[in-house]
């Protein structure tokens, strides 16, 4: 199991781990720069092994004999189905028993697929098992926010995947989120997320490419060098509930994208999480836009960002967006 | 130059670098993991290279002949400065010049020196040259925060030294600790850096060491393994009104712990900030109150932190504490 934890000065939660917790010996031998621990033995995800992962929740073409999409819950869950909601002190603190719900999507049967080579209809399929994970998920009253994350390469196992979790509290940078949305609204009226749309269309030069439905562009105030967030071009704040047609220009955009990262930088890993309105009556925000962010694990400075709060990017967006745009589709 | 530029949504402030920009090249050839770039060449922080560096800002024990810690302002520095200090917008976003100073300690004349074989004596001497270099950065009405960190080992040049920054605008993680103690103090005229003091004293299991002036303890909603808090047991908002005497205290805790750290997990890397209120008269906040608060940089969950603000720590802070607390110091 393991504990949500508030911390009491900023008020962000924690996930600590309780039940088969890491002693130092789990981070020795240490020789920097830390590997993470990564797959040995035979793949999971790959086809013919569907016996070693739990029962899977959802899958497409499982019925014609070969799958194409599966979802499963995670086998080492940050969050455990079982358990109360209740919030308990400790002292001064406050803390929670870390329920949710924490499944794996397999993006493809094949091991070394990427979204950069995959065919954009392989892709689609990867949202519509998102979305219908969410639509299902949802049902379960005591969920607050989902999140959907994707490593790529994935760092215990490299067989393309992503992470679905449901979770009872809203992380921090989608609180802040939240908030800075709705002070924006009761300001102006206004979408702020429709706001930067409408200005970046306008001046361009962070466009990476633009499709009928989404706009891929690299942030006024990127953290990171090649930040990039995909968005909606109207506004909406659940990103379950796309359509269809959304769901065929999205794959492009997310192909396209993955391409140009490729070409540009020799296969750079990267991370990619979609921003979406807490659900339930009372956390729900419609005045939220959802997207999805993207940051390439490139070039990083430990210590800076953690210790501060403080980014410091060394190649301004409006580069980025130019040598993205600029790389050659065939 | 570089830009502090405002993201519009969570309103973090960005340095963003405009002068000499990293392009794609400069991130390649990449090879995960992600190395970055070290020094090559005779090393600018070793006795009778200090014509490599700029002109020093303080040093101690020069006059005898040979310094024992020198500040000099950084080659590459986050900001710079000249300039000037007006907010600019770019349509409906906000940035200004990256105004501001960036110096380095350097902590010590041996190369290969480092806090858990250093003297107590010479981290004092540190202690020294931070609180003076902060006390004359404060005569520049300019400045509203002041950072230091230090990365051990060192990411480019491993000779053991700090960075010391004045910035013009408040980085987000103080800012977050600066409100949420404002609204603690609001609600119960008490500050929550000794509420949490008092709780932790009296429950003891998550105290490392404690000594006449500071208390080392591993917080109740710990984001890394072994996470680790110094934090002075009197109220005090910022850390250069330390005395004399506390200085002499801080570097015998500093000095434990470092050598707690490289005894259990094998001399691991780790960055250090200290934390301190916002400086002149309309940021600065008596009810802050300073602390250093210390990551060991092992074990990183690339993109969960990133993505979502949602931290997962598989080591409990009563366990690490209770590590580290049985470290034998000889």
């Amino acid at each position: 199991m393991s504990e949500l934890r508030r911390e009491p000065i900023t008020r962000m939660w924690v996930v600590v781990t309780t039940d088969h917790p890491k002693d130092p010996s789990d981070y020795l031998p240490f020789k920097p720069p830390y590997q993470p621990q990564t797959l040995d033995g035979p793949c999971p995800f790959c086809p013919g092994n569907e016996w070693m992962t739990p029962g899977e929740t959802f899958s497409l073409g499982r019925e014609e004999g070969a799958w194409s999409v599966r979802v499963v819950p995670n086998k080492f869950p940050f969050f455990h189905i079982e358990g109360g909601f209740d919030r308990k002190p400790e002292g001064m603190y406050d803390m929670m028993e870390g329920v949710g719900a924490h499944e794996i999507l397999v993006e493809s049967p094949r091991h070394d697929d990427n979204l950069a080579v995959m065919d954009p209809q392989q892709i689609g399929k990867m949202m519509r098992a998102l979305k219908e994970r969410l639509i299902d998920l949802e049902k379960d009253r005591r969920f607050q926010q989902f999140l959907i994350i994707k490593n790529y390469p994935g760092l215990f196992n490299r067989h393309p995947h992503s992470h679905i979790m449901a979770m009872p509290v809203i992380p921090r940078r989608i609180d802040e989120e939240i908030w800075g949305t709705l002070e924006y609204y009761q300001r102006k009226e206004r979408c702020i997320f429709c706001d930067i749309l409408k200005q970046e269309i306008s001046l361009k030069k962070r466009i990476i490419l633009e499709t009928l439905h989404f706009l891929v562009f690299s942030p006024f105030a990127s953290r990171y060098p090649f930040e990039t967030w995909i968005i909606p071009k109207f506004h909406s704040s659940d990103f379950h509930h796309i359509t269809e047609e959304e769901i065929g220009d999205l794959s492009l955009a997310l192909h396209s994208l993955s391409h140009r990262f490729s070409r540009l930088l020799s296969d750079p890993p990267y991370s990619m999480v979609f921003h979406t309105s807490p659900v339930q009556g009372r956390f729900h925000r419609s005045e939220y836009h959802w997207h999805i962010e993207t940051r390439l694990r490139i070039g990083l400075r430990e210590g800076f960002e953690w210790g501060t709060g403080l980014f410091v990017n060394p190649t301004p967006p409006e580069d980025a967006a130019r040598y993205l745009r600029e790389i050659d589709i065939e």
